[in-house]
Protein backbone atom coordinates (compact mmCIF):
# COMPACT_ATOMS: atom_id res chain seq x y z
CA UNK A 1 0.00 0.00 0.00
CA UNK A 2 1.47 3.50 -0.16
CA UNK A 3 4.37 5.18 -1.26
CA UNK A 4 7.70 5.55 0.28
CA UNK A 5 10.10 8.42 0.72
CA UNK A 6 13.86 8.40 1.66
CA UNK A 7 16.35 10.66 2.07
CA UNK A 8 20.09 9.39 3.10
CA UNK A 9 23.14 12.18 2.93
CA UNK A 10 26.57 13.37 4.06
CA UNK A 11 25.40 16.21 5.21
CA UNK A 12 22.56 17.25 7.44
CA UNK A 13 19.90 18.58 4.73
CA UNK A 14 16.01 19.78 4.58
CA UNK A 15 14.22 17.28 2.25
CA UNK A 16 11.36 20.00 2.71
CA UNK A 17 11.90 20.04 -1.88
CA UNK A 18 11.08 16.33 -2.08
CA UNK A 19 8.38 16.00 0.38
CA UNK A 20 6.66 19.36 -1.36
CA UNK A 21 6.09 16.95 -4.09
CA UNK A 22 5.31 13.77 -2.17
CA UNK A 23 2.88 14.97 0.18
CA UNK A 24 0.69 16.40 -2.69
CA UNK A 25 0.15 12.38 -3.51
CA UNK A 26 -1.52 11.67 -0.32
CA UNK A 27 -4.71 13.29 -1.77
CA UNK A 28 -4.10 16.15 -4.16
CA UNK A 29 -2.27 14.68 -7.32
CA UNK A 30 -2.93 10.71 -6.15
CA UNK A 31 -5.07 8.93 -3.50
CA UNK A 32 -2.67 8.28 -0.63
CA UNK A 33 -5.15 9.91 1.40
CA UNK A 34 -5.17 8.20 4.79
CA UNK A 35 -2.32 9.91 6.67
CA UNK A 36 1.33 9.73 6.95
CA UNK A 37 4.56 9.73 8.64
CA UNK A 38 7.93 10.95 8.67
CA UNK A 39 10.68 10.08 10.95
CA UNK A 40 14.24 12.49 10.89
CA UNK A 41 17.24 11.03 11.79
CA UNK A 42 19.34 14.13 13.18
CA UNK A 43 22.84 14.91 14.56
CA UNK A 44 23.50 16.58 17.72
CA UNK A 45 26.38 19.17 18.37
CA UNK A 46 28.93 16.49 19.20
CA UNK A 47 27.69 13.84 16.03
CA UNK A 48 25.24 11.74 18.09
CA UNK A 49 22.36 10.80 15.88
CA UNK A 50 18.22 11.12 17.11
CA UNK A 51 15.05 10.63 16.04
CA UNK A 52 12.21 12.21 15.96
CA UNK A 53 8.51 11.43 13.87
CA UNK A 54 5.53 13.00 12.67
CA UNK A 55 2.56 11.38 12.01
CA UNK A 56 -0.77 12.47 11.25
CA UNK A 57 -4.34 10.82 10.26
CA UNK A 58 -5.24 13.61 7.96
CA UNK A 59 -4.34 13.49 3.43
CA UNK A 60 -0.67 14.92 3.80
CA UNK A 61 -1.15 17.69 1.05
CA UNK A 62 -3.37 19.44 3.84
CA UNK A 63 -2.56 18.02 7.16
CA UNK A 64 -0.91 20.83 9.61
CA UNK A 65 1.81 18.23 10.77
CA UNK A 66 2.96 18.14 6.75
CA UNK A 67 2.84 22.04 6.99
CA UNK A 68 5.19 22.41 10.05
CA UNK A 69 7.33 19.97 8.14
CA UNK A 70 7.18 22.39 5.37
CA UNK A 71 7.37 25.50 7.16
CA UNK A 72 9.75 24.44 10.28
CA UNK A 73 12.71 22.78 8.03
CA UNK A 74 14.68 20.10 9.83
CA UNK A 75 18.10 18.95 8.56
CA UNK A 76 18.46 15.78 8.54
CA UNK A 77 21.28 13.02 8.14
CA UNK A 78 18.34 10.44 7.23
CA UNK A 79 14.71 10.56 6.48
CA UNK A 80 11.84 8.14 6.08
CA UNK A 81 8.32 8.83 5.19
CA UNK A 82 5.64 7.20 3.87
CA UNK A 83 2.05 8.32 2.29
CA UNK A 84 -0.77 5.90 3.46
CA UNK A 85 -3.87 4.34 1.36
CA UNK A 86 -5.94 2.09 3.73
CA UNK A 87 -5.90 -1.85 2.46
CA UNK A 88 -5.39 -3.46 5.48
CA UNK A 89 -5.93 -2.40 9.13
CA UNK A 90 -8.36 0.59 10.38
CA UNK A 91 -7.82 3.85 8.28
CA UNK A 92 -8.24 6.57 11.21
CA UNK A 93 -6.15 4.25 14.12
CA UNK A 94 -2.54 6.11 14.53
CA UNK A 95 -1.11 2.64 15.44
CA UNK A 96 -1.44 1.61 11.76
CA UNK A 97 0.55 4.56 10.09
CA UNK A 98 3.97 4.34 8.97
CA UNK A 99 6.87 4.39 9.49
CA UNK A 100 7.28 2.54 12.19
CA UNK A 101 10.05 2.38 14.67
CA UNK A 102 11.57 -0.28 17.28
CA UNK A 103 14.74 -0.21 19.28
CA UNK A 104 17.32 -3.22 18.21
CA UNK A 105 20.20 -3.18 20.53
CA UNK A 106 20.42 0.29 21.52
CA UNK A 107 19.59 1.82 17.50
CA UNK A 108 15.84 3.28 16.68
CA UNK A 109 15.08 0.91 13.73
CA UNK A 110 12.79 2.81 11.82
CA UNK A 111 10.80 1.03 8.66
CA UNK A 112 8.07 1.55 6.49
CA UNK A 113 6.44 -0.73 3.85
CA UNK A 114 4.59 -0.43 0.46
CA UNK A 115 2.58 -3.70 -0.61
CA UNK A 116 0.67 -6.48 0.72
CA UNK A 117 1.80 -9.68 2.33
CA UNK A 118 0.14 -12.95 1.80
CA UNK A 119 -3.21 -13.91 3.97
CA UNK A 120 -0.83 -17.40 4.48
CA UNK A 121 1.55 -15.13 5.66
CA UNK A 122 -0.39 -13.32 7.83
CA UNK A 123 -2.06 -15.95 9.41
CA UNK A 124 1.17 -18.13 9.97
CA UNK A 125 3.18 -14.87 11.12
CA UNK A 126 -0.25 -13.91 13.88
CA UNK A 127 -0.15 -17.90 14.93
CA UNK A 128 3.59 -17.53 16.27
CA UNK A 129 2.70 -14.61 17.96
CA UNK A 130 -0.43 -15.93 19.83
CA UNK A 131 1.51 -19.07 20.51
CA UNK A 132 4.31 -17.17 22.28
CA UNK A 133 6.96 -17.74 19.43
CA UNK A 134 8.07 -14.29 18.60
CA UNK A 135 9.71 -12.87 21.64
CA UNK A 136 11.15 -9.43 21.02
CA UNK A 137 8.60 -7.52 19.13
CA UNK A 138 4.80 -7.30 18.41
CA UNK A 139 2.70 -5.45 16.36
CA UNK A 140 0.66 -2.80 18.22
CA UNK A 141 -1.81 -2.03 15.30
CA UNK A 142 -3.87 -4.15 12.48
CA UNK A 143 -1.56 -3.91 9.68
CA UNK A 144 0.21 -6.71 7.48
CA UNK A 145 3.23 -3.81 7.13
CA UNK A 146 3.89 -4.04 11.01
CA UNK A 147 3.43 -7.67 11.05
CA UNK A 148 6.08 -7.99 8.80
CA UNK A 149 8.65 -5.51 10.32
CA UNK A 150 7.98 -7.30 13.84
CA UNK A 151 8.91 -10.45 11.87
CA UNK A 152 12.49 -9.81 10.25
CA UNK A 153 13.51 -7.89 13.93
CA UNK A 154 12.33 -11.08 15.60
CA UNK A 155 14.58 -13.56 13.22
CA UNK A 156 17.23 -10.59 13.53
CA UNK A 157 17.45 -11.16 17.26
CA UNK A 158 17.42 -14.19 17.24
CA UNK A 159 19.74 -15.06 14.61
CA UNK A 160 22.25 -12.83 16.56
CA UNK A 161 23.11 -12.34 20.15
CA UNK A 162 24.53 -8.75 19.49
CA UNK A 163 24.96 -6.63 16.72
CA UNK A 164 26.29 -7.92 13.89
CA UNK A 165 29.09 -6.73 11.40
CA UNK A 166 27.26 -4.79 8.83
CA UNK A 167 28.12 -6.81 5.84
CA UNK A 168 26.66 -9.36 7.84
CA UNK A 169 23.64 -7.40 8.68
CA UNK A 170 23.08 -6.28 5.31
CA UNK A 171 23.28 -10.23 3.58
CA UNK A 172 20.84 -11.29 6.71
CA UNK A 173 18.78 -8.37 5.77
CA UNK A 174 18.46 -9.19 2.43
CA UNK A 175 17.89 -12.86 2.61
CA UNK A 176 14.88 -11.81 5.03
CA UNK A 177 13.53 -9.11 2.24
CA UNK A 178 13.77 -11.67 -0.11
CA UNK A 179 11.71 -13.98 1.82
CA UNK A 180 9.06 -11.37 2.59
CA UNK A 181 9.06 -10.48 -1.05
CA UNK A 182 8.69 -14.38 -1.83
CA UNK A 183 5.34 -13.99 0.88
CA UNK A 184 3.97 -10.81 -0.53
CA UNK A 185 4.42 -7.53 -2.53
CA UNK A 186 7.04 -5.90 -0.74
CA UNK A 187 8.97 -2.69 -0.94
CA UNK A 188 10.85 -1.72 2.05
CA UNK A 189 12.80 1.03 3.79
CA UNK A 190 14.66 0.64 6.71
CA UNK A 191 17.00 3.09 8.89
CA UNK A 192 19.18 3.08 11.80
CA UNK A 193 20.09 6.31 11.27
CA UNK A 194 23.55 5.87 10.02
CA UNK A 195 22.59 3.90 6.92
CA UNK A 196 19.68 3.73 4.73
CA UNK A 197 18.53 -0.17 3.21
CA UNK A 198 16.17 -0.36 0.31
CA UNK A 199 14.66 -3.47 -1.09
CA UNK A 200 12.27 -3.22 -4.12
CA UNK A 201 10.22 -6.17 -5.11
CA UNK A 202 8.17 -3.98 -7.39
CA UNK A 203 8.75 -0.41 -8.22
CA UNK A 204 11.70 1.72 -6.35
CA UNK A 205 13.96 4.95 -7.34
CA UNK A 206 17.05 6.91 -6.54
CA UNK A 207 18.65 9.98 -7.75
CA UNK A 208 22.14 10.91 -5.88
CA UNK A 209 22.65 14.57 -6.30
CA UNK A 210 26.18 15.76 -6.01
CA UNK A 211 28.02 18.72 -7.81
CA UNK A 212 27.91 19.63 -10.45
CA UNK A 213 24.19 20.62 -8.60
CA UNK A 214 21.72 21.75 -11.19
CA UNK A 215 17.81 22.76 -11.29
CA UNK A 216 15.43 20.40 -10.60
CA UNK A 217 11.42 20.10 -11.42
CA UNK A 218 9.01 18.43 -9.25
CA UNK A 219 6.07 16.53 -11.22
CA UNK A 220 3.86 17.33 -8.81
CA UNK A 221 3.43 21.01 -8.51
CA UNK A 222 4.79 23.46 -10.01
CA UNK A 223 8.11 24.03 -8.16
CA UNK A 224 11.57 24.25 -9.04
CA UNK A 225 15.13 24.48 -7.13
CA UNK A 226 18.28 24.94 -8.27
CA UNK A 227 20.36 23.31 -6.01
CA UNK A 228 23.46 24.75 -6.51
CA UNK A 229 22.01 27.54 -4.78
CA UNK A 230 21.29 25.46 -1.22
CA UNK A 231 24.88 22.99 -1.70
CA UNK A 232 28.19 23.06 -0.76
CA UNK A 233 30.17 21.46 -3.55
CA UNK A 234 31.14 18.42 -1.43
CA UNK A 235 27.27 17.93 -0.63
CA UNK A 236 25.45 14.24 -1.64
CA UNK A 237 22.22 13.62 -1.23
CA UNK A 238 20.19 10.68 -1.90
CA UNK A 239 16.31 10.55 -2.45
CA UNK A 240 14.76 6.94 -3.05
CA UNK A 241 11.25 7.14 -3.61
CA UNK A 242 8.36 4.70 -5.27
CA UNK A 243 7.81 6.76 -8.25
CA UNK A 244 10.35 9.32 -9.06
CA UNK A 245 10.05 13.04 -7.70
CA UNK A 246 11.24 15.44 -10.61
CA UNK A 247 10.46 15.43 -13.92
CA UNK A 248 13.98 16.48 -15.11
CA UNK A 249 16.66 14.35 -13.80
CA UNK A 250 17.71 11.06 -14.18
CA UNK A 251 16.72 8.48 -11.67
CA UNK A 252 17.91 5.14 -11.08
CA UNK A 253 15.35 1.87 -10.43
CA UNK A 254 16.30 -0.57 -8.43
CA UNK A 255 15.39 -3.77 -9.52
CA UNK A 256 13.20 -6.81 -8.66
CA UNK A 257 14.47 -8.19 -5.83
CA UNK A 258 17.56 -5.96 -5.74
CA UNK A 259 18.91 -4.18 -2.24
CA UNK A 260 20.68 -1.20 -2.20
CA UNK A 261 22.42 0.37 1.19
CA UNK A 262 23.37 4.19 1.44
CA UNK A 263 25.54 5.96 3.49
CA UNK A 264 26.64 9.42 3.98
CA UNK A 265 24.89 9.63 0.34
CA UNK A 266 26.68 7.09 -1.30
CA UNK A 267 25.95 3.42 -2.09
CA UNK A 268 27.76 1.20 0.05
CA UNK A 269 26.04 -2.78 -0.05
CA UNK A 270 24.30 -4.04 -3.36
CA UNK A 271 22.76 -7.28 -3.58
CA UNK A 272 21.57 -7.47 -7.27
CA UNK A 273 19.57 -11.07 -8.45
CA UNK A 274 21.57 -12.62 -11.31
CA UNK A 275 18.49 -11.90 -13.18
CA UNK A 276 17.55 -8.29 -13.74
CA UNK A 277 13.71 -7.09 -13.82
CA UNK A 278 12.90 -3.86 -14.15
CA UNK A 279 8.81 -2.84 -14.18
CA UNK A 280 7.42 -0.35 -16.20
CA UNK A 281 5.67 2.00 -13.75
CA UNK A 282 2.15 1.17 -15.24
CA UNK A 283 3.16 -2.38 -14.57
CA UNK A 284 4.25 -1.99 -11.02
CA UNK A 285 0.73 -0.31 -10.21
CA UNK A 286 -1.01 -3.08 -12.00
CA UNK A 287 0.53 -5.71 -9.59
CA UNK A 288 -0.10 -3.82 -6.91
CA UNK A 289 -3.57 -3.55 -7.66
CA UNK A 290 -3.69 -7.21 -8.33
CA UNK A 291 -2.97 -7.81 -4.93
CA UNK A 292 -4.82 -5.52 -2.82
CA UNK A 293 -2.34 -3.08 -2.35
CA UNK A 294 -1.99 0.31 -4.05
CA UNK A 295 0.86 2.27 -5.27
CA UNK B 1 15.77 17.00 36.08
CA UNK B 2 12.96 18.75 34.23
CA UNK B 3 9.04 18.86 35.06
CA UNK B 4 6.47 16.33 34.18
CA UNK B 5 2.98 16.70 32.92
CA UNK B 6 0.35 13.81 32.40
CA UNK B 7 -2.91 14.01 31.35
CA UNK B 8 -5.84 10.78 31.84
CA UNK B 9 -9.58 11.49 31.03
CA UNK B 10 -12.71 9.21 30.29
CA UNK B 11 -13.11 11.40 26.69
CA UNK B 12 -10.95 12.80 24.17
CA UNK B 13 -9.56 15.91 25.57
CA UNK B 14 -7.52 18.84 24.38
CA UNK B 15 -4.58 19.02 26.69
CA UNK B 16 -4.20 23.16 25.44
CA UNK B 17 -4.79 24.60 28.61
CA UNK B 18 -2.48 22.61 30.49
CA UNK B 19 0.46 22.99 28.04
CA UNK B 20 -0.09 26.71 27.50
CA UNK B 21 1.35 27.11 31.20
CA UNK B 22 3.66 23.85 30.89
CA UNK B 23 5.48 25.18 27.84
CA UNK B 24 6.18 28.39 29.46
CA UNK B 25 8.30 26.98 31.86
CA UNK B 26 10.38 25.90 28.96
CA UNK B 27 12.74 29.12 29.38
CA UNK B 28 10.28 31.70 30.39
CA UNK B 29 8.31 31.41 34.07
CA UNK B 30 11.56 28.55 34.60
CA UNK B 31 14.69 27.12 33.22
CA UNK B 32 13.69 24.07 31.46
CA UNK B 33 14.53 25.06 28.00
CA UNK B 34 16.44 22.47 26.69
CA UNK B 35 14.05 20.89 24.62
CA UNK B 36 10.57 18.90 25.57
CA UNK B 37 8.43 15.69 24.19
CA UNK B 38 4.64 15.32 24.24
CA UNK B 39 2.84 11.98 23.35
CA UNK B 40 -0.68 11.71 22.79
CA UNK B 41 -3.07 8.43 23.04
CA UNK B 42 -5.43 8.65 20.87
CA UNK B 43 -8.43 6.93 19.92
CA UNK B 44 -9.44 5.77 16.51
CA UNK B 45 -13.16 5.19 14.97
CA UNK B 46 -13.65 1.84 16.26
CA UNK B 47 -11.80 2.20 19.65
CA UNK B 48 -8.13 1.67 19.14
CA UNK B 49 -5.51 3.60 20.87
CA UNK B 50 -2.97 4.69 18.67
CA UNK B 51 0.00 6.92 19.74
CA UNK B 52 2.13 9.94 18.41
CA UNK B 53 4.92 11.93 19.74
CA UNK B 54 6.58 15.41 19.14
CA UNK B 55 9.99 16.38 19.88
CA UNK B 56 12.07 19.18 19.73
CA UNK B 57 15.28 20.51 20.95
CA UNK B 58 14.28 23.89 21.19
CA UNK B 59 13.12 25.01 24.30
CA UNK B 60 9.37 24.56 24.83
CA UNK B 61 8.10 28.69 24.61
CA UNK B 62 9.04 29.25 21.44
CA UNK B 63 9.22 25.77 19.62
CA UNK B 64 6.95 25.75 16.59
CA UNK B 65 6.91 22.39 17.37
CA UNK B 66 4.61 23.40 20.62
CA UNK B 67 2.94 25.89 18.44
CA UNK B 68 1.43 23.65 16.50
CA UNK B 69 0.32 21.63 19.57
CA UNK B 70 -1.44 24.42 20.58
CA UNK B 71 -2.87 25.45 17.43
CA UNK B 72 -3.95 22.01 15.95
CA UNK B 73 -5.61 20.89 18.94
CA UNK B 74 -5.05 17.06 19.04
CA UNK B 75 -8.04 15.29 21.35
CA UNK B 76 -6.79 12.26 23.30
CA UNK B 77 -7.44 9.81 26.14
CA UNK B 78 -3.64 9.88 27.74
CA UNK B 79 -1.00 12.33 27.70
CA UNK B 80 2.44 12.68 28.69
CA UNK B 81 4.46 15.71 28.79
CA UNK B 82 8.03 16.94 29.47
CA UNK B 83 10.22 19.76 29.71
CA UNK B 84 14.03 19.20 30.04
CA UNK B 85 16.68 21.14 31.56
CA UNK B 86 20.08 18.88 30.72
CA UNK B 87 21.77 17.67 33.58
CA UNK B 88 22.75 14.19 32.74
CA UNK B 89 23.13 13.62 28.76
CA UNK B 90 23.99 15.45 26.22
CA UNK B 91 21.72 18.93 25.25
CA UNK B 92 20.63 19.08 21.44
CA UNK B 93 20.71 15.57 21.38
CA UNK B 94 17.21 14.16 20.07
CA UNK B 95 17.65 10.90 21.78
CA UNK B 96 18.04 12.76 25.48
CA UNK B 97 14.37 14.05 24.73
CA UNK B 98 11.79 12.55 27.06
CA UNK B 99 8.81 10.54 26.72
CA UNK B 100 10.66 7.53 25.66
CA UNK B 101 8.72 4.88 24.11
CA UNK B 102 9.22 0.96 23.45
CA UNK B 103 7.07 -1.75 22.56
CA UNK B 104 5.62 -3.93 25.83
CA UNK B 105 3.69 -6.68 24.54
CA UNK B 106 2.37 -5.00 21.31
CA UNK B 107 1.46 -1.96 23.39
CA UNK B 108 3.49 1.20 23.84
CA UNK B 109 4.45 2.61 26.61
CA UNK B 110 5.83 5.75 27.20
CA UNK B 111 7.72 7.01 30.29
CA UNK B 112 9.04 10.25 31.74
CA UNK B 113 11.53 11.12 34.49
CA UNK B 114 11.99 13.76 36.47
CA UNK B 115 14.86 13.51 38.85
CA UNK B 116 18.48 11.88 39.01
CA UNK B 117 19.62 8.34 39.28
CA UNK B 118 22.87 7.26 41.37
CA UNK B 119 26.54 7.09 40.06
CA UNK B 120 26.42 3.87 41.53
CA UNK B 121 22.96 2.75 39.70
CA UNK B 122 24.36 4.07 36.97
CA UNK B 123 27.19 2.07 36.57
CA UNK B 124 25.93 -0.67 37.60
CA UNK B 125 23.17 -0.65 35.07
CA UNK B 126 25.46 0.26 32.08
CA UNK B 127 27.21 -3.00 33.22
CA UNK B 128 24.29 -5.26 33.05
CA UNK B 129 23.96 -3.69 29.36
CA UNK B 130 27.99 -4.58 28.68
CA UNK B 131 27.49 -7.70 29.96
CA UNK B 132 24.66 -8.48 27.51
CA UNK B 133 22.47 -9.59 30.81
CA UNK B 134 20.06 -7.16 29.69
CA UNK B 135 17.76 -8.98 26.80
CA UNK B 136 15.11 -6.86 25.53
CA UNK B 137 15.71 -3.29 25.76
CA UNK B 138 19.15 -0.80 25.70
CA UNK B 139 18.84 2.82 26.13
CA UNK B 140 19.46 4.34 23.00
CA UNK B 141 20.50 7.98 24.67
CA UNK B 142 22.72 8.97 27.21
CA UNK B 143 19.95 9.97 30.19
CA UNK B 144 19.63 8.13 33.35
CA UNK B 145 16.15 8.50 32.87
CA UNK B 146 16.34 5.93 29.65
CA UNK B 147 18.57 3.93 31.66
CA UNK B 148 16.38 3.46 34.06
CA UNK B 149 13.29 2.88 32.34
CA UNK B 150 14.85 0.38 30.16
CA UNK B 151 16.07 -1.31 33.59
CA UNK B 152 12.56 -1.42 34.61
CA UNK B 153 11.02 -2.71 31.47
CA UNK B 154 13.67 -5.29 31.09
CA UNK B 155 12.83 -6.35 34.93
CA UNK B 156 9.44 -6.87 34.11
CA UNK B 157 10.16 -8.71 30.64
CA UNK B 158 12.15 -11.21 32.83
CA UNK B 159 9.65 -11.18 35.39
CA UNK B 160 6.48 -11.91 33.68
CA UNK B 161 6.41 -13.99 30.42
CA UNK B 162 2.97 -12.25 29.02
CA UNK B 163 1.04 -9.61 30.19
CA UNK B 164 -0.19 -10.34 33.79
CA UNK B 165 -3.52 -9.12 35.12
CA UNK B 166 -3.75 -5.14 35.69
CA UNK B 167 -3.48 -5.72 39.46
CA UNK B 168 -0.15 -7.80 39.71
CA UNK B 169 1.39 -5.41 36.62
CA UNK B 170 0.48 -2.19 39.03
CA UNK B 171 1.84 -4.05 42.16
CA UNK B 172 5.73 -4.66 39.89
CA UNK B 173 5.53 -1.25 39.06
CA UNK B 174 4.70 0.04 42.73
CA UNK B 175 7.92 -1.98 43.56
CA UNK B 176 10.38 -1.40 41.06
CA UNK B 177 9.58 2.23 41.25
CA UNK B 178 10.71 2.25 45.00
CA UNK B 179 13.67 0.56 43.82
CA UNK B 180 14.77 3.28 41.71
CA UNK B 181 14.04 5.82 43.87
CA UNK B 182 15.92 4.35 46.68
CA UNK B 183 19.12 4.36 43.60
CA UNK B 184 18.40 8.06 43.07
CA UNK B 185 15.57 11.07 42.83
CA UNK B 186 12.87 9.33 40.91
CA UNK B 187 9.23 10.80 40.12
CA UNK B 188 7.33 9.24 37.00
CA UNK B 189 5.00 8.89 34.58
CA UNK B 190 4.13 5.51 32.73
CA UNK B 191 0.98 5.28 30.28
CA UNK B 192 0.56 2.58 28.08
CA UNK B 193 -2.52 4.31 26.32
CA UNK B 194 -5.18 2.71 28.66
CA UNK B 195 -3.83 3.72 32.15
CA UNK B 196 -1.49 6.39 33.30
CA UNK B 197 0.76 5.30 36.35
CA UNK B 198 2.31 8.07 38.61
CA UNK B 199 4.98 7.42 40.83
CA UNK B 200 6.29 10.38 43.38
CA UNK B 201 9.89 10.25 45.06
CA UNK B 202 9.49 14.06 45.68
CA UNK B 203 6.86 16.22 44.02
CA UNK B 204 3.81 15.27 41.90
CA UNK B 205 0.40 16.41 42.57
CA UNK B 206 -2.87 16.00 40.64
CA UNK B 207 -6.33 17.11 40.23
CA UNK B 208 -9.31 15.69 38.81
CA UNK B 209 -12.12 18.15 36.84
CA UNK B 210 -15.50 17.04 36.47
CA UNK B 211 -18.85 18.14 36.99
CA UNK B 212 -19.80 20.70 38.37
CA UNK B 213 -17.20 22.24 35.98
CA UNK B 214 -15.52 25.65 37.05
CA UNK B 215 -12.97 28.11 36.01
CA UNK B 216 -9.31 27.77 36.19
CA UNK B 217 -6.64 30.31 35.76
CA UNK B 218 -2.96 29.23 34.72
CA UNK B 219 -0.20 30.25 37.29
CA UNK B 220 2.33 30.50 34.50
CA UNK B 221 0.34 33.23 32.35
CA UNK B 222 -2.29 35.40 31.93
CA UNK B 223 -4.96 32.97 30.81
CA UNK B 224 -8.32 31.58 32.39
CA UNK B 225 -10.65 29.03 31.06
CA UNK B 226 -14.28 28.07 31.86
CA UNK B 227 -14.20 24.50 31.65
CA UNK B 228 -18.03 24.34 31.72
CA UNK B 229 -18.06 25.81 28.38
CA UNK B 230 -16.05 23.09 26.83
CA UNK B 231 -16.79 19.89 28.49
CA UNK B 232 -20.34 17.84 29.29
CA UNK B 233 -21.80 16.60 32.43
CA UNK B 234 -20.24 13.30 32.10
CA UNK B 235 -16.65 14.11 31.09
CA UNK B 236 -13.58 13.91 33.61
CA UNK B 237 -10.37 14.42 33.12
CA UNK B 238 -7.57 14.32 35.72
CA UNK B 239 -4.15 16.39 35.14
CA UNK B 240 -0.54 15.26 36.78
CA UNK B 241 2.21 17.95 37.31
CA UNK B 242 5.46 18.36 38.74
CA UNK B 243 4.47 21.88 40.45
CA UNK B 244 0.26 23.11 39.93
CA UNK B 245 -0.66 24.82 36.56
CA UNK B 246 -3.65 26.99 38.64
CA UNK B 247 -3.82 29.39 40.96
CA UNK B 248 -7.10 28.70 41.93
CA UNK B 249 -8.22 25.10 42.27
CA UNK B 250 -7.31 21.96 44.46
CA UNK B 251 -4.75 19.72 43.35
CA UNK B 252 -3.87 17.03 45.54
CA UNK B 253 -0.03 15.79 46.40
CA UNK B 254 1.34 12.64 45.75
CA UNK B 255 2.69 11.47 48.79
CA UNK B 256 6.38 10.19 48.70
CA UNK B 257 6.84 7.01 48.09
CA UNK B 258 2.88 6.72 46.70
CA UNK B 259 1.77 5.52 43.52
CA UNK B 260 -1.64 6.32 42.18
CA UNK B 261 -2.80 4.60 38.74
CA UNK B 262 -5.66 6.43 36.76
CA UNK B 263 -8.11 5.33 34.43
CA UNK B 264 -11.01 6.99 32.74
CA UNK B 265 -10.08 9.67 34.56
CA UNK B 266 -10.22 8.05 38.22
CA UNK B 267 -8.03 6.59 40.44
CA UNK B 268 -8.34 2.68 39.92
CA UNK B 269 -4.99 2.17 42.19
CA UNK B 270 -3.22 3.81 44.92
CA UNK B 271 -0.71 2.33 47.42
CA UNK B 272 0.47 4.54 49.75
CA UNK B 273 3.33 4.26 51.96
CA UNK B 274 2.46 3.56 56.17
CA UNK B 275 3.96 6.96 57.12
CA UNK B 276 2.76 9.74 54.29
CA UNK B 277 5.62 12.74 53.70
CA UNK B 278 4.52 15.53 51.65
CA UNK B 279 7.56 17.54 50.55
CA UNK B 280 6.57 21.46 49.88
CA UNK B 281 7.53 22.68 46.66
CA UNK B 282 9.97 24.41 47.85
CA UNK B 283 12.01 21.46 49.99
CA UNK B 284 11.28 19.42 46.33
CA UNK B 285 13.56 21.92 44.67
CA UNK B 286 15.76 21.87 46.96
CA UNK B 287 16.08 18.09 47.15
CA UNK B 288 16.34 17.78 43.28
CA UNK B 289 19.43 20.73 43.92
CA UNK B 290 21.24 18.65 46.38
CA UNK B 291 21.20 15.62 43.86
CA UNK B 292 22.02 17.74 40.56
CA UNK B 293 18.83 17.36 39.36
CA UNK B 294 16.24 20.30 38.71
CA UNK B 295 12.50 20.87 39.13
Amino acid sequence: MCQLLGMNCNTPTDIGFSFTGFRQRGGLTDHHEDGFGIAFFEKSESGNIGLRQFHDNKPSYLSPVADLINHYPIKAMNVIAHIRRATTGEKSNLSNLHPFVREVWGEQWVFAHNGQMTASFISRTERLHANGNAEHYTPVGTTDSELAFCYLLNRLKATFKSRPSDEALFAFLTAQCRYLSANGLFNCLISNGNWQFAYAGSLLFYLTRKAPFGEANLSDGEMSVNFGDLTTAKDKVTVIVTIPLTNNEKWQQIAVDECVVFRDGDVVFKNTPSKKTYLSIEDGIALARSVGASV
